[in-house]
C-alpha cells in the first residue's frame, strides 16, 4: 500500500508531494522528468502558444521542477527565466540538472506569490495550477506581473479528467470502457492516489478556468484539450485512452 | 416503439425533425415551447451576454423556432429581427404567436446559409448549432454578417453531454451515478432517441468550438456551463443531475 502524506500539507490547503521521499523516488522516474520535453507529448502544441522567438524575453515558470523548460526557454534566447518551486528537492535538481546563467531558481509557495508590476513577457506553467487553492488571487498577480500584451500559457489537468470524485476508468454493462463523471459542477478538493496516498487537487470546471482569465484581464487566444494523434497511439499505445477523455488541457491569452 | 425518423434526412447530413408529425406533436409540449423563455431555465445567462439595450438593433436567430427569442427581441426595442428556420412547422406556429412588424421570419437551411456582409448587431442562435455538419462555414458567414464589433450569441449542447456514443446516465457497481464519457475527442454524428428515433446531432469538443470563433475573427467574451443553483433545484427537482454534467453550453464572442 502507497503511504500517505503527511507532514507537509497546510491548513490552508498548500500541499508539497515532492519533498516526501516516497512520492520523489518514484516521481522522478517518470518519462517527463527522466526525459524533460521528450517526455512530454503536449509539449509542441504548449510550445507553439509561446511566441515563435524568446529572444531577450523575461520569463517566469511557475511551478518549475527540475527546471527542464526553464532551461529551454534559457537555451532559446530567453534574457532571463525565474523557476518557482516549493520543493527543495525539485530546486536541487534544477539547480543540478538545468541551471545556466540566465535561468534564476527560486523557493517560494504559488498559494501566497507576490510579483512585481510589469516584470515579465511570458509567464509559463506546466501542470501546477489544479494543485492550488487560490488560483483566483495568483491569475490576478500573473496579469499585474506581465507587460501589457505579455502572454500566459499553461497546461492543467483537464476538467474533464480531474472532475470525477474518484479516478479511473470503469467498463460498464454494455461492455464500454467509459471515464465516470459524476461531479463535474461540484468544484473543490478531489483527493488522488498517485504513488502516495492522498494527493489533494483542486477540480475546477472549465467556465471557471476561463472566466477567472477574462474577469483578470485577458484574451484567450489558445485552447488545446490534447489528443494525440493515431501515428502517437501506434507508438504509444497507451495513449488510445485520451480518445475517451483528455488528460491535459492547454491554453494560451494575452494580456490585454 | 419511437418511430423513426425518414425522408427529410438529406445526404449531406441535414436534417429536419421538426417537421415529422411524431416528434412535433410531443416537442411543442416542452415547456419551452409551450412556455417560451419562462420555460428555458438557461436564459437569464444568455440575455446577460446580449447588449443591455436592444434599441435599434438589427438581430438574426438562426434556428429560430416558435419565435419566442424573436419576440423577445422585437419588444425590447430592436429595429429588426430575421428569423431563419428549416421547419415550415416551426416558421407556421412563430408566424401565428411570435409576430411583430419587427419581425421577418424566412425558411432556410442553416447547412447552407449565405447571408449579406455587415448587416447585423448580434445574431442569435439557440441550441441549433449541434445538428449543423457544416458549423465552420456558418460561422465564417456569421462573422463576415456581423458589423465590427457585433455580437455572437449562442447555446447549445453541452459537449460532455452530446459527446457519449450513448445517451443516459449509468449508476455504476460503486453506487455511484454516472455521465459515461466513452469517445469525448472522436468529433461526428451522435443519434440520439428524442420523442423520435434516430435523430442526428454532431458532437464537436469545447476545443473545436473555441477555435472555430478564434479562427473566425472572434474574441471569447462569454462562457456559462449553465448549472441550476441550489434554490432552483428545490423547485425543480430533475435539475440535480446538471451537477454531474451540464447540458447545455453557453457562448458569447464579439467580433474583432
Amino acid at each position: 500500500m502507497a503511504s500517505k502524506v503527511t507532514g507537509t500539507s497546510s491548513a490552508e490547503g498548500s500541499q508539497n508531494i515532492y519533498d516526501t521521499a516516497d512520492f520523489f523516488d518514484q516521481y522522478i522516474k517518470l518519462d517527463r522528468q527522466k526525459l524533460g520535453l521528450e517526455g512530454a507529448p503536449e509539449w509542441p502544441r504548449l510550445r507553439a502558444m509561446l511566441p515563435d522567438s524568446l529572444d531577450s524575453l523575461r520569463m517566469l515558470d511557475l511551478g518549475c521542477g527540475m527546471g527542464w523548460y526553464a532551461r529551454y526557454f534559457a537555451e532559446n534566447g530567453a534574457a532571463h527565466v525565474r523557476g518557482i518551486d516549493i520543493s527543495e528537492n525539485m530546486l536541487d535538481k534544477a539547480r543540478a540538472l538545468n541551471k545556466t546563467d540566465a535561468i534564476e531558481y527560486m523557493k517560494a509557495d504559488l498559494e501566497e506569490l507576490k510579483l512585481s508590476e510589469g516584470e515579465y513577457d511570458v509567464v509559463f506553467s506546466a501542470l501546477a495550477f489544479h494543485y492550488l487553492v487560490n488560483l483566483p488571487e495568483l491569475i490576478q498577480e500573473v496579469s499585474r506581473a506581465l507587460k501589457p500584451k505579455g502572454r500566459l500559457v499553461f497546461s492543467i489537468e483537464h476538467p474533464i479528467y480531474l472532475g470525477p470524485t474518484k479516478g479511473g476508468f470503469v467498463t460498464i454493462e454494455d461492455g464500454r470502457k467509459i471515464w465516470p463523471l459524476d461531479a463535474y459542477q461540484r468544484e473543490g478538493l478531489r483527493i488522488r492516489n498517485w504513488f502516495v496516498d492522498g494527493v489533494r487537487k483542486q477540480h475546477r470546471t472549465l467556465g471557471t478556468y476561463i472566466n477567472l482569465l477574462l474577469d483578470s484581464g485577458f484574451e484567450l487566444t489558445d485552447f488545446v484539450e490534447w489528443c494525440p494523434t493515431e501515428e502517437d497511439v501506434k507508438r504509444s499505445p497507451g495513449w488510445e485512452t485520451e480518445f475517451i477523455r483528455p488528460t491535459f488541457l492547454l491554453v494560451g491569452a494575452v494580456k490585454k
